[in-house]
């Protein structure tokens, strides 16, 4: 790596700032940063520190760590009193500027603030997370790309799923040859979910019914875990003949993350699971084919609840003792990006925006079926699945 | 698992509540948790919902999701204003209300503090974090137990680092079968670290070099990592004689994590960093023989850096380019509980106290040396040292 704190092209830095600066209109007339994932957005690298960024012109940096990192407005600044003092310096005054509410905490959002106010006594603090969410929402042609090499590797993974099984194995047995593998395939291992609620360890396999258990996290899927300390996901359950495993594990490979979902099974399941499979594979079809940009969110949530309602499997669809949301949410740097593919979400899809969709079915006493891909919006025509595994309920003995 | 949302023994459940009331007085007549850390120390259990702690009195429990489980006082509430008329509607109005403004998000503090202040116009907003951070930093017998059994399998995995090493190897190579044998040992994975700043997947293999690499997170140790989206840790160099490799992997066994750091070499290394590498387990003798309940942290940070320079190796204590501003730090839950062993350190030890001390060198051409512990403060003589793999330099190939 070099010692440049911009590691993005010229022109990518330029499209990116150029539509994050388009998107503050009318909101805020700045932005103050400090987030990893919004500043590994912008610059193309985390680094430990603060971005100011006016609607017109260049963005100040402060570094706290990483001194030597060089680019044009950075400089060494601990305290983001200093940091403050020198926007104010160099920058017209902002009378609105904008805080990372939904993911600094009170306090650093507090003192960002203070010290802002310090130097600007007139200026008001509005919340930075519409403009974010919605400029992170749609990815360049170069993030695309990024999705896109996170799914080649990602499938590359889960085709060797089977040789990975031994008879006898437990879900986690299997879950740690998968995560080794991955981690061999370059996946960064890092799984990162924006606010401090969900937790999950590199992904989720889940055997039988314990995809059953309901979990505290906001995943489609649950699982009762192996410790309450993080109540999630394989819980030591022997792989048995007649059941599902439901393997959906961490696609980060680049920064950017796919989310893939693939269902195996040991001998014959019912013909119920198997339908339903099916229905799951179905619905993500409908739903890339349909997806267009101004497509509502919402609209794509609706078709898929009502095809499982039409095929008798409603009680099942997104888990059976506790029910997901949403059959679909954006991604990126982070799992749970916009747009959100909900009953109520007013979001509205866009040329660019990457999406997971994951109509899964839990059949109780066989477990898990259906699964997720990764699709980004074009402009005219389906989205573009970029994670392209085959499909089908896979035999994990054969 | 069972249903019940106290998962902890009754006994260790009324001395966890009678410690934090305790510690409530003066500065709050009631808290509101929300942080899956905090709700695990509460419970023994991590879930999605609020805790309300009066100073008097049992605590009452709002669940998002999972609602089935039970516990007195527990019911389904998905909104911190239903929460919140209920806690009205059942306890006295509180005047002081502690929120978790260190670890909740800006807009998650003010929704609640606003839910509050709809019940109870008078009540005050003032934070938790210091009352959280002095309960959280003395273990109970049970947790000291718990961190006991993470050190007695974390050192079974160390054991059997040089069985992993096989010529040729680079830094991640060896980082992926470490991983995969802790998991397989019933490492949780999960790497909790209080506040959003600090990322890390499963711990740190530093080889020659790298280790001198700076980072933007707030660890002893740099690196470079394998991506600008996550610049900590293994790059991929492969592994020369002549260097030596650093091994700092998770140790989170039971919910409860011990760190521990042991060093690796190829070979012969130079004398210096043999000299280095003894220096930093004489370090780690001298605090852990030292350090009593009533001593300050920082006189232990003092005593480090004294010895160092004494020998001459202030310049490369801590790091090299980059210097960390701490030798140990408190644990549990998270990486970085109180106490902070540094300069400035406000902190004083208590029995029970569980402490990480981490008294590393960086030798430029050679690679990081020295050793970490987890020790747990006793009421008299020394600290009792959890983490007891061989403290010397291991050589790889042999």
């Amino acid at each position: 790596m070099n010692e440049h704190l911009i590691v993005l092209s010229e022109a990518e830095y330029a499209l990116r700032l150029g539509r994050l600066q388009q998107a503050m209109e009318p909101a805020a007339d700045a932005l103050l940063l400090c987030d990893n994932a919004n500043l590994y957005w912008l610059t193309g690298r985390v680094f430990a520190g603060y971005a100011y960024i006016p609607r017109e012109g260049s963005p100040l940096f402060g570094l706290r760590r990483c001194v030597h990192l060089t680019a044009p407005g950075a400089a060494p600044e601990r305290k983001i009193e200093d940091f403050a003092a020198r926007v104010a310096a160099e920058c017209p005054a902002a009378s609105r500027i904008g805080y990372e509410t939904d993911v600094q905490s009170y306090a650093a959002v507090e003192r960002a603030r203070a010290a802002f106010v310090a130097q600007w006594p007139a200026a008001e603090a509005v919340s930075a997370a519409p403009v974010m969410r919605a400029v992170r929402s749609v990815k360049t042609p170069v993030q695309q790309q990024m999705m896109r090499e996170s799914g080649r590797r990602h499938e590359a993974v889960y085709r060797r799923v089977p040789q990975l099984y031994t008879p006898g194995m437990s879900d986690i047995e299997l879950q740690v040859e998968i995560e080794r593998l991955s981690r061999l395939e370059g996946c960064l291992g890092q799984f990162r979910v924006a606010g401090g609620d969900m937790e999950l360890f590199m992904g989720n396999v889940l055997a039988g019914d314990n995809a059953d258990a309901p979990s505290p996290y906001d995943f489609a899927m649950g699982g009762a875990g192996m410790d309450p300390s993080l109540p999630v996901g394989a819980n030591g359950t022997v792989i048995h003949p007649g059941t599902t495993v439901m393997v959906d594990m961490n696609g980060d490979y680049t920064g950017y993350m796919t989310d893939m979902t693939r269902t195996f099974r040991l001998g014959e399941i019912s013909a119920e699971a198997m339908r339903a499979h099916e229905l799951s594979r179905e619905i993500c079809r409908t739903l890339a084919d349909a997806a267009r940009p101004g497509t509502p969110a919402r609209e794509l949530y609706d078709t898929a609840l009502r095809m499982a309602t039409d095929a008798g499997l409603a009680h099942l669809f997104m888990g059976h003792r506790q029910h997901a949301g949403f059959v679909g949410h954006g991604l990126g740097i982070e799992i749970n990006e916009a747009p959100v593919i909900a009953p109520r979400s007013r979001d509205i899809l866009a040329e660019g925006m990457c999406i997971a969709l994951e109509p899964k079915f839990v059949i109780p006493g066989t477990g898990a079926v259906g699964i997720e891909n990764t699709y980004i919006v074009r402009a005219d025509g389906p989205m573009e699945c970029i994670t392209g595994a085959p499909e089908e309920i896979i035999d994990l003995d054969k």
